[in-house]
């Protein structure tokens, strides 16, 4: 029986690249997100399932794990994605759509990651990775929606690798620190390198995945060379 | 004239030890509790005006805010306190409890930050102080939701502090790891000063508050001797 | 009978802003340096006695303490402000100028710290306080001797911290983020404040000091408004 | 032409899952030991050579890289593993012992990356990784000469990441964090996998090795399932 592999947030970017990778290795692979209509050539692709879910909605994440039990038999792997930030001074924002954005970047983590986890803690087994940025680890200026949702989220991630690893569950936060590559956002011509490629960054998710558990990473940063830090 | 200090999340403990030595310093005292009718006692000490505001409400933000223009000429220091946690393993509480949760401990902190900086900004100077705890740099286990909220706040703080420093304006966050001494919760006979003493990390809070711009803490961590980290 | 503070790494700036304060508020104060002739005036002013101490040499340290001993009936409080550093591409610097920077940076912290603990543990208490620097939390390009002293120098505070404060002696680690003006350095004209003020992070030791044991600081960052961070 | 890595504080355990697997991988392997009498069956079996170095010494490190020089066209991988401590009370131990610790864990460090980054610069190109341990992120109490060794080690490598990440040479910094398994020191029969498998550490640190310059990580962590963090 193969493995299943759920992504939330699922576009194009890393999770396409994801989607590609997993499906390489022979997962099954589930992707949501709130517009499914983007999806079928990368289901075509990586006979993947596709599902929509706003990972903020509770009743929209009971739905899709109520669907995914009936799909699958198991879900093995988890990836978190999606995040939402609002830019500028900080004084200027409505907060509710502050209040929106870390709904989406934290609270979604929350409802998806409790989803999983009762259905892996009855295995004792599973990955659950978190997408994270450098926000979460360094709060930047006219930013602070995107700081409390990456903040809260890699605390999510780290109180969860406290309690679920000693029951064989690997959780993993990944720092993702830089742009990533894509369609809409070449790199420039004269900074070769200086955006993640989304299919690198998914060999280390899954590198991570396929550590055994005497020597498991919690958190892992990834940029280009070229990046400050 | 004097200067104003609003502490929210008031009631015994630390936030009465903080408007006991305000008031000993010359402040104006605002206090903000969802329940003022426990605040006579500490009011009529401190000389403090009580509000009523449940902070995670932006609705009760705006309406206190609104209230504090008509009764002072300005806010100059804001403390924010409250917090809120669901205990036990990750997979039972319930999510509305927890996202009820962070709201109290990180969106009420956006809220009540906004709306005092859109008055301190215009001023170029004032206080925001946050009051963290150890689990906003710790995600422990069975305590996600404790996590998600301080993380997220010390996100806000530390974001606040890269936009706000350059504008005059100080953010500080504190750690507070251990328990605070209080009537109802007395530190152990055998381990005298195993708990924090409210009144000395008001006095913490006031040096915080009194540093001249050119030598400011953002972080400071304060715990007993005795406690393990 | 009065406590005694030892500052070791005296000369101008910080270490004389020190004593004066220690003088101020009635201790005796020592001063250690490498060189000893230009102390005359910081002694005259605040009734201190001079040692010439290099304190990367375990002979030197040995023989300030044993000269301590003598002249004092305890050590209640030390400052360790020295620190070195070889500057430009890693690739140049000759090995030996390292060394010697890590040397006087982290070993002689040790070395001091070492004959101070002894002493202070027999009374099961005393302050022992590290002048860190931003470089002690982030290693920056083309100063990795000083990253190398600085965090080492964090280290030794660390565990120190959780070793002696159980016993009921502070150690305190002070991360000073940015230039401290001085005579020889002054801020812009148009950018005032923008260098710490050595008589701030005075006050903000002594505050440190000061602190009752059931609320006491291991860490503070100290930064003038306008510093990147 | 084949890489070329070079392996620093070779004995068994890690260092030998690494010759092996770097072998494996078709790279040419060099050791460097104190003491290279048991390293005879490690060389057999991965084709490596052997080379006497104690890596604080200067003249050691730069007779050892002269030998490279000779016998290598190129050094692409520099492991460096070596660490020393002195345990117990912090005012115990002999200052010259914690003196020779420091320098073998971070001192040897700063001789072995300076050798290597001076050849590895005029290439643009290899891979320079550091073994460090939870030491060197938490100072733990009654072990001051680790938490100095491994902080600054940590400050080193991240000076390093930074200055030469841009140029296109990857330094990495490893926090192993758990006991290794080894002939010597086996895990308890009822606690399997409560040791890092060096085997799976390895394997990690030839991912790292692996990824392109667009996603390299700086700092991984590695730990049994079981371990507190």
């Amino acid at each position: 029986m193969s493995e299943t592999a759920l992504i939330v947030g699922a576009g194009s970017g890393l999770s396409a690249s994801l989607a590609r990778l997993f499906h390489k290795e022979g997962m099954q692979v589930a992707l949501a997100a709130r517009q499914t209509d983007k999806l079928d050539a990368l289901c075509a692709e990586t006979d993947a399932k596709a599902y929509a879910c706003d990972a903020s909605s509770l009743q929209d994440v009971e739905k899709l794990f109520s669907a995914l039990d009936t799909d699958f038999s198991s879900i093995d792997t988890v990836v978190y994605n999606p995040s939402a930030r609002v830019r500028g001074p900080f004084i200027e924002p409505d907060p509710a759509e502050v209040h929106r954005a870390i709904n989406i970047t934290a609270y979604g983590a929350f409802l998806v990651a409790q989803a999983a986890l009762k259905r892996m803690s009855e295995k004792k087994k599973g990955n659950v990775l978190f997408t994270g940025a450098s926000a979460g680890v360094k709060g930047y200026p006219q930013s602070a929606s995107f700081a409390m949702g990456k903040f809260a989220m890699r605390g999510l991630a780290q109180s969860l690798a406290r309690e679920f690893h000693p029951q064989g569950i690997h959780i993993a936060h990944f720092v993702i620190d830089g742009g990533i590559r894509s369609d809409r956002r070449q790199e420039p011509a004269d900074r070769p390198d200086s955006f993640l490629d989304p299919d690198a960054i998914a060999d280390t998710y899954l590198h991570i995945m396929r550590q055994p558990r005497n020597s498991w990473s919690w958190e892992i940063e990834l940029r280009p060379f070229v990046e400050n830090f």
